[in-house]
């Protein structure tokens, strides 16, 4: 059975202000506690006695070979720290990676996001960078917190092999990039073409929110904007929809 | 307050079985029961009383004036009908489409889905369909009800612009479509890159599920097959992404 510590911290860590104090995040499940151990720093591994597999014993095995510490868990200490409805029989506690700004600016792609609310969305968005190649995220202020539980989930892992920084005034950030060398490029609806949009060195893209747009100080300080072309009949795409294409086009 | 009889009903509607039996779903909030006055076939509106507001007072007289029945809900009906944790005050019950295969070949692009199973997701390709001017999507048995309340909202009202056929061979689906002269691709690892996909007529794309892929009997009677390049980072991409891309790619 988990200690009282274990289980109090895991308990805290299902809210922000106790993952931001304590830099680190749960991940719940074999695929993402074996990216976790892959591509992270996996301070804990919690595991529940009664669902230990030979994959799982695997992964134990990993863990005290590499000196990370395993707690076991009773169904009783499951039942109170569990965050999906089916305990996947597995967690570990990670170390959020270092996302200063300063380490920001040796990637050439960063992607920005004003007001993303929507940890599936988020989450959406992170793994579809992760795909293109782009690793680095920023999001402001007002926006879910990235190391939310279904955030993580939705990523797919890609969460691990991500910088993630949460700007607290944007536009500073914004302008820092631009002191740094970035173009900052976003979508609206009246942008050029976005077939037009090339992949160059140090572009930032940045995104509204699907509820409400580009803050108009952010709007400002852009320098070029882009459109996805529709029949008109939708109203718009959905916010990971509108950054996966922009990714594709950059790519392609 | 809600008859005996549409309480029941309302209750009824929140079942698939129910819905395919009597031949409507249901759409909560202001700008869906909008899209559904202006693009589909209401059948009934209730209102919660204390919810009427300007923009509901319009939608009420809309549909008086059309002959729709109003039905006003107090707090205790609105708590054992709705769908979502919050009522947003207004409800449609709205008659599907007809969505027999006959009518979908005079369509040129058709999305088929094998075994779709994340409400989000089918919804999410329903809304990019839309945008993207593609009006037919045919899911195979094994997926999610398309007239599901969590799909109904994420395709943001784009439902209503949507035939779609639920197969319950997709084999034969596929194999009717062939000689109606469509021809069939896919997306999978090894096919040739997405960007030399071009527009054609009568094209129809098919996706395999996110969880299971593609079944090996549909995999066999399609003509082409593409990939969308990544770095290989991320496993895979989300499925509503893939199928946007590939309507971006498709649309460019």
């Amino acid at each position: 059975m988990l200690s009282n510590s274990t289980s109090t911290m895991l308990k805290k860590l299902t809210q922000k202000k106790y993952r931001k104090e304590f830099g680190v995040f749960t991940v719940e499940g074999k695929k993402g506690v074996e990216e976790a151990l892959e591509h992270a720093e996996v301070e804990l591994l919690i595991v529940e006695e009664s669902a230990i597999d030979a994959d799982m014993g695997v992964i134990i095995s990993y863990a005290e070979k590499t000196g990370i510490p395993v707690e076991r868990a009773n169904k009783r200490d499951v039942d109170a720290i569990k965050q999906t409805e089916t305990f996947p029989g597995v967690m570990a506690v990670v170390a959020m990676p270092d996302a200063s700004l300063d380490n920001m600016i040796h990637e050439e792609h960063i992607i920005l996001l004003d007001r993303v609310n929507d940890p599936g969305n988020l989450g959406t968005i992170i793994r579809t960078a992760d795909w293109f190649g782009v690793h680095a995220v920023i999001v402001s202020e007002g926006s879910v917190d990235p190391y939310n539980e279904k955030v993580v989930r939705s990523t797919m892992g890609s969460i691990f092999r991500t910088k993630i920084y949460q700007s607290e005034y944007m536009v500073d950030t914004v302008e820092f990039l631009r002191k740094n060398g970035y173009s900052i490029a976003t979508l609206d609806l009246s942008g050029k073409d976005i077939s037009q949009l090339r992949k160059g060195r140090k572009q930032a893209l940045l995104f509204g929110s699907e509820s409400h747009g580009l803050a108009d100080n952010l709007r400002e300080i852009t320098d070029a904007s882009y459109t996805i072309a529709g029949t008109g009949n939708a109203e718009s795409l959905n916010l990971a929809m509108s950054v996966g294409i922009t990714l594709y086009q950059l790519n392609s």
